[in-house]
């Protein structure tokens, strides 16, 4: 049995302590949080007691920290738990700043511990159910990959004026599923996008649409296009050409229930947002990195594909400035 | 915090044990089933005891029952806990026999408890999401439904032999979702049915397809399409026409992969069979029955629709023994 | 050159008589209507002559005749141009009376000629394209047919109170079907049905919505639920168990827009009304005669085939009165 | 009644052909082509007469001309039947070099013809009942289009190498569906490619899989992929985000079949190629030519907008020689 801590008891840090407290072969002792009230609260509901992060480290017991705190705790909590000799789960992204991520991996490297980073959607069973046969070869080589990947609103703007950018916060995601689909590195990103919905969102020094292209290496293409703001909901779809077809990732609806009515035929809209969208991913990444520890085996989504996603974003966002193609090395 | 347990430690124990373990407000402190190291693995499970119904009912602590052993036994378990004042959830059906299962719903109506019945096909989100909107007058007053009802095999002949036959084994549910939907009770039955899979099921003395057609007494219709062997899957539909419009319950796919290849475009079969597909149907009645002990509100499924539906499936083998409809009285 | 001429210049006349002038190897050289404008019209539009059916009949240049005029004129027309030596292409039905009906066909045989009715529903594309594909094995044997077929709204009384009832007037097509499917002629129909949408269709003596049960000699079932008025307008569908799968039958749309609001996805609804369905079957039927015609190949809806759905429009009219099942010889 | 004449008798010229003699109030006069017999062939099927260009264009009774026949030949027919005061439809392109089309708007204008170039997806009854929709305000304004445009195969080397390049030859719809669905004109464009499918294209010195983005005046994005060969067909759809929702254009089928196997529910391929995906397309675009001149409207798809298309697809092919994106004056 394995002894975890959760840190962070926001949004994301509830849904990883419940998911840590329902899978088997781990356990959730300790929930931290700058909030104290907030990590009581989360810690009761799981049996779980509250800790400070100090506490946590020192607890000889504890093998696995799942960071889930706001994104500039990251890379000291990362190396700490590192240096700590603890295993560690952290939501993306590792940091905003590519210099101060790359420390931190070596640190995670020197450590030896396992470090898996929360793409979830890479655990999503439509988007890995599709990856799954896409390896499988069902339909050749993987030639052209289009993602679809749209809020249903922007967050507030003090959240986005200390975002990093509509890149590094929105399409890190994005650029994870382009090199996990496409098994390819960039050779070059062209990165152009608008404000449209929210003059307020320019104000911020920020974008709410965005047009991305990638090149790979091997001459492979990626295009993915962003939005803030879908009226209609949460939109998150890709669809991959191959040699020999095409697979789509659709979205997810709540029911599959069809409505005739004497103007329309209707359908629900797609799940409301990410919490529901990635109900189930956020639980199979939970079992994934439990599974690796018990097992010894290899996580999916380490700190190096945190590092690949994030220089993307950089690149991206040096392409949108410079209105330039970045040719990355 | 109620206590419960759990009778019968097979397929649909499980799911209601570990569905009862992960509810708020209820406690699963017993599991039993005849077979014994079945129910110690169940309690083990979730940190539960292993304890015979004697026991069980003997506990005062002990306020809820659930009931998931084999059909035979759940008349007399539901008297045993209505004399001993427990709340009962019970799998369907009652008893095969009506008369047995009457002296049944008299026992819980003198012991004034709660007696629900796992029509869990009612807490499908797609089904009672559909529910929902006609009740709401989405598409105006019923007036005709058609179910779909297909297993993906039939069971085996030994299970068929006591089942009590394909209307009060399998189509039971399908009687409670025409009841349900409809809001209104049958006035007449016409049941004719065939063995067309595997001869060996005539052998049984049972049918593996039928059309039963029931007209209710404000004279809505009601078909139903049942086959015990379905090539593509667990096939569970339905579709109600409404003066004003319709609304179709679809099947549930485990992902949104959509596959084009250079034959066909093709996307995946419904979920595999019932433990797949009303995964959360399970849950959300477990939910719903703790809710109702909790506030002490009314459960949505009685043991009198348990007795409604018994009543159909009985019409409708006698209508098949006949060949002529049968009036209800 | 086949010489051709339309009886009947009402709106099924116009789309036959568009479809034989625009066929190649067949000609429209006349057109008859008891309204002498309309036919006048509809002459002019093809550039075809205005004649009465006994100039029709006696002109030897012409070949062929399409019978589209009110249904009680089918069975004397019918005979009149057997007679005459023409080949006949008949709106259905042959006749709403079987006995009458019967001696049509002896006449037609007697004569020799080809004699089509027009159950257009077996060239619809998806229809006929599903028909190949059972026909072809890819699911087996089949072994139960779900038959939806609902129009937009009842036709004028008037109308109504001459259609033969519900089960000659709009199931005819059904029970087309129903034998066109499965392959194998009814055993026994069970009919039951209500008049919800309108009181004065059951003043007229009719009702607007059916279910029908038919066990086939193979012991293969068909469900067929029909209504008078659908809020969503056509719904044409039908769906086939077999064996080794399902086929489905899905309604056409005319267009392949969806669209997302903030409340609903959604589609159009199903193409109008048989008219607009029915486009391309209506061509191809026409296709399909004159090909024969030409070939010297059998047609595929033969005057038999009439008969025969009548004889099933007659039991389940039967059934409905007695409220027990009919069985066929 | 407008006298006209088609002039080619290839592929597209058997379409326009059939279209012009099936349309009420034009009249097939004349069919000419290099290849004699084909002309001769074609204007037999039409009952019109074999004519060369000067024989048209000499003829006082003729008033509208369609040009189908080879790319080279556009510009240069386009000018002599101006001259020749000659209404004109020509397939896309005007020419393959931009100054010559300008050169040939001038005498177009000069002239005072009416010249319709043949945009025909904007006449396809998806793509056309979307854009109405947009047009009515039913998702306000559009922000962002994805264009998917993939062949089934690619065309012969031998066309390829005197095609103008993928961003002219094929690209060039979706660039004019791009300036019709976003209603605006391109402020910058920048396109990137590679040859994936065979690489005797990229010796022809063409590639086979592009990834345009195109950045309008007002800030609205366009992402255009496109690929000569889709295992699975031919495959046509868009999407428009807006302001306050999405609307999508799909792919037709042939039927709407749905088959169920044991591994897989499946549906048609995509409408083969754009003789059968644009059928009744090609049929509207000459029913709108013919509307126009005999009302006196204006076309739908100009002179102009072959011209604006042509820029874009310049402005690509720069781009992807260059490596930057190009910016519009």
């Amino acid at each position: 049995m394995i002894d975890a801590a959760v840190i962070g008891a926001g949004r994301i840090g509830k849904i990883h302590a419940a998911n840590v407290a329902g899978e088997d072969g781990i356990r959730l002792k300790y929930v931290a949080d700058v909030h104290e009230p907030g990590a009581r609260a989360l810690a009761e509901a799981h049996g779980a007691q509250v800790a400070d992060v100090e506490g946590i480290l020192g607890d000889p017991a504890i093998q696995a920290i799942v960071i889930a705190s706001s994104t500039d705790t990251h890379a000291p909590l990362i190396e700490q738990a590192a240096r700590a000799g603890k295993h560690i789960f952290c939501e993306k992204p590792v940091d905003l700043d590519l210099v101060r991520a790359r420390a931190c991996a070596d640190t995670v490297t020197s450590a030896g511990v396992t470090c898996m980073i929360g793409f979830q959607r890479r655990f999503d069973p439509t988007f890995a159910g599709l990856q799954a046969r896409l390896a499988a070869g069902e339909i050749g080589t993987p030639e052209m990959l289009v993602v679809t990947s749209r809020d249903p609103g922007a967050p507030p703007l003090d959240y986005l004026r200390r975002s990093g950018g509509i890149f590094r916060d929105m399409l890190i995601h994005d650029f994870d599923i382009c090199r996990w689909i496409l098994g390819d590195e960039a050779h070059s990103v062209y990165a152009t996008g608008s404000c449209l919905s929210d003059p307020s969102i320019a104000d911020a020094g920020d974008i709410d649409s965005t047009a991305v292209t990638i090149r790979t290496r091997e001459g492979r293409l990626c295009v993915i296009n962003t939005a803030r703001r879908a009226a209609y909901g949460y939109d998150q779809r890709f669809e991959v050409l191959g040699s020999r077809g095409m697979l789509q990732a659709g979205n997810v609806r709540p029911t599959e229930v069809t409505a005739f009515s004497a103007h329309t035929v209707s359908t629900d809209l797609p799940e409301a947002f990410f919490l529901e969208r990635y109900r189930d991913a956020y639980a199979a990444e939970i079992a994934h990195f439990v599974a690796a520890l018990v097992n010894g085996t290899p996580v999916r989504t380490t700190i190096d594909d945190g590092l690949k996603a994030l220089e993307l974003a950089d690149a991206a966002s040096r392409s949108f400035v410079s209105g330039a193609p970045v040719t990355l090395e």
